[in-house]
């Protein structure tokens, strides 16, 4: 593989809520996404999911307690715990989680996609 | 878990080629490291290794190429390929792998870490 550039990457889509591969180690894909309103609560009963902010401030709320997450910074969602990302403003973020993971867990949105493309 | 900040973290420690533990996710652990000079060959035949730069300036040196990665870039040496990584001056980094992976592999050397510390 290459070296990957997250700038570069993340100036190749605009859309919000559709995140991109870009690395995959030891069965883990590495993820791009640009995040700007509220995403629906879900949760992923078996994978782990690292959000790191690259940019802007999310907050990932969940049922007993909301985290704000500043660039620079990460915060791993335990498998089994809803969450629900809200960004105010424009965030984007990298993700590290499972291949094998499903985008909105069991639950089913407009907003959720079913195959992710490598960018 | 509590959210992980970067910068905080890297400050609680100054020592060179020595990971800290700051988080986990599937059974992979997110290390932060500081890198000076040149570190020894190895590789690890079962694990990928995915370094993230956060500042300075990292060459991966392999037997048929090197990888210069800049802040805000990431590669991924892949299970089984020979590296040694070279930082001129001193560089920040974000290391995530396996739980399991040994510091150097197979290779024993005073710059060997047998056991890591969670900060």
């Amino acid at each position: 593989m290459q070296k990957v550039n997250l700038n570069d990457k993340l100036s190749l889509f605009s859309d919000h809520w559709h995140p991109r591969i870009v690395g995959e180690l030891n069965g883990q894909h590495v993820k791009l996404a640009k995040l700007k309103g509220e995403f629906i609560w879900h949760k992923h009963d078996d994978e782990d999911e690292m959000f790191f902010v690259i940019s802007g401030q999310l907050k990932m709320v969940m049922r007993d307690e909301t985290v704000v997450i500043n660039p620079n910074e990460f915060y791993v969602v335990p498998k089994g715990v809803e969450h629900k990302p809200i960004a105010e403003e424009e965030v984007s973020v990298m993700l590290i989680e499972p291949a094998s993971i499903k985008h909105t867990g069991d639950e089913k949105h407009e907003l959720t996609k079913e195959k992710l493309e490598w960018i």
